[in-house]
């Protein structure tokens, strides 16, 4: 058994601890809480223990929440802690999980030094093999990531230029914009995500242009891949279809919006409507001989979460393919096509 | 002088119209419309002589709206209808302008065989020149054939790749959507756009896919150009900078969102915030080897207003530098950087 400390429990943090609950081989000690909002209580409400800065605890008391201890008592209980900080948190927090000789999984919001490697599950779950700090890249780069891999599959990719149009906020996020506005992220290319891509594929040739949409739902990935050779649309088809972590949605499903995959998530029972896999739309994959270009969209509060599970095994020696498919099957995540 | 009707009086009508308005060699002869809206009692309000289907006259007097004729009475009285009608309708139109032996200006809105050549001032003005039928097409069509044949100007273009980000609705429309979701437009590649510069640039090697974004602001395309050979930034810039039509928002300007650029064009007292150039974002502007990068914005309700009037212009056997250079200075449009 695993014991596993979650720090941060917003989007990524819930998500992540509900997903270790789930994992046979891993035991969630608590979770780190700084203010007592719903997900406070909610958390509480599903038997999950509640661990705080210690000059929250008053504040937690007074909203009926019970703290178990502090954010180092959780530690030290932990074989592993989970950094779902809010961005630059988390390398705040190192020298605490250091202090302690904790391992620790850091999100892709940190900066790639943090750990010792920038993880991608589909790319290099061997790097993260033994070791010590891991960092999960992103929910666009693990997009990237998973999606370029896949692909490599099919033939040797030589470049990759990609448009990311990314959501404004997140559905309960009530402060972010624009409401109106398409904003360029940043205008200077290439956005960091191609920067970001290339902490896992250090030499891959790849330009990223990113803008800023106001929607909460899913991000959506323009991308335009160059092989060194010819490939055939029905290799990349093929690839596409029997890789869980994506899944397609056909012409056949009429979906080709965010809001309907969305929907079809809903109506498929998925917790939170979160959609683990990177959603390829058939429609879109075009291939003219070594030119590629296919569109996605990116479940931006979910994506990351097998990835965060499959680094706590990587570090603990587990073999990728154990681990991928016990991730897989334990939280729903499938390949093929979504309907 | 070229007298000119405008059938039409939606979006691009009214600008059409009030563009024709201030040229020094043309009349407005009246606009159609169907409806007796708040564009209607504002057209009057400024003097415009509003024709209405027989059938629709009823409603305008009621609305206290007087109207001068008929549109047949109104494509009598021109040399030139610019056919402003919704997406389809224009076709209907045509056989009208067609008995009474009038030139006609269709939008891009209309099929590419509802005309003799589709038309792009700055790439084949010359087409133009004596036709009685020509089709100035679409907005984001307009942008990438500006853009695309100003580049030009750098060096053989030998591919584009552009993915264009839409906007969902103009600001006046409430019923259209998405509010909340990326849609691609269509998932298949390539989007028409691509098909719709074909009809301009025969040869050109252009791919584009499309995504409608919940905004009503302006349009945003991605640009990849390829090169038949090495260009250099600063070519690239100095072409942009010194082509009309196009201005250049500066990295100084912090101007990084389609909701700056509208706003400093209500700052600059631009009449309802149009922008009829194409707004480059200079920081967007990447180069290495033969590959150029770039962002730029579009202004969808009014970028197209100059190329309609060259148009009428055209018809008439008048040259490209001179029309399009009175269209600038009448219409205030501008090169250079914006602020």
């Amino acid at each position: 058994m695993i014991r596993v400390a979650v720090n941060g429990y917003g989007t990524i943090g819930k998500r992540v601890a509900e997903a270790v609950m789930l994992q046979p081989d891993m035991q969630l000690i608590g979770v780190g809480k700084t203010s007592p909002n719903a997900e406070a209580i909610v958390a509480q409400r599903k038997g999950i223990r509640i661990f705080a800065p210690e000059d929250s605890v008053k504040k937690f008391e007074e909203s009926g929440i019970r703290v178990e201890g502090s954010i180092q008592d959780m530690v030290k209980l932990a074989d592993v802690v989970v950094d779902a900080t809010p961005n630059g948190v988390g390398a705040e927090y190192k020298p605490l999980y250091e202090s302690q000789g904790k391992r620790a999984v850091f999100q892709g919001g940190e900066k790639p030094n943090v750990a010792e490697v920038s993880f991608s599950s589909l790319c290099n779950y061997d790097e993260g093999i033994g070791r010590k700090y891991i960092r999960v890249v992103s929910c666009n780069t693990t997009a990237l990531l998973r999606t370029i891999c896949t692909l490599s599959k099919v033939g040797k990719v030589e470049k990759v230029r990609a448009t990311i149009i990314r959501r404004a906020a997140d559905p309960k996020e009530i402060k972010r914009g624009p409401i109106n506005s398409l904003v360029l992220d940043p205008a200077s290319v290439p956005s960091h995500h191609a920067k970001d891509v290339n902490t896992v594929l250090k030499d891959l040739n790849i330009i990223t242009t990113a803008v800023i949409a106001p929607t909460t739902l899913m991000h959506v990935h323009s991308l335009n891949v160059t092989f060194k050779e010819k490939v055939s649309k029905e290799d990349v088809i093929n690839v596409l279809l029997n890789t869980p972590r994506l899944v397609m949605v056909s012409s056949k499903s009429k979906v080709s919006s965010t809001a309907e995959v969305i929907e079809t998530a809903r109506d498929l029972g998925r917790a939170r409507n979160d959609i683990k896999e990177v959603v390829v739309f058939e429609d879109s994959v075009y291939v003219n001989g070594n030119e590629l270009i296919l569109t996605y969209a990116v479940h931006q509060e979910s994506i990351v979460v097998p990835e965060n599970v499959d680094a706590i095994r990587a570090m603990h020696g587990i073999p990728a393919e154990e681990s991928i498919s016990t991730t897989n099957k334990t939280l729903g995540i499938i390949g093929g096509y979504l309907i």
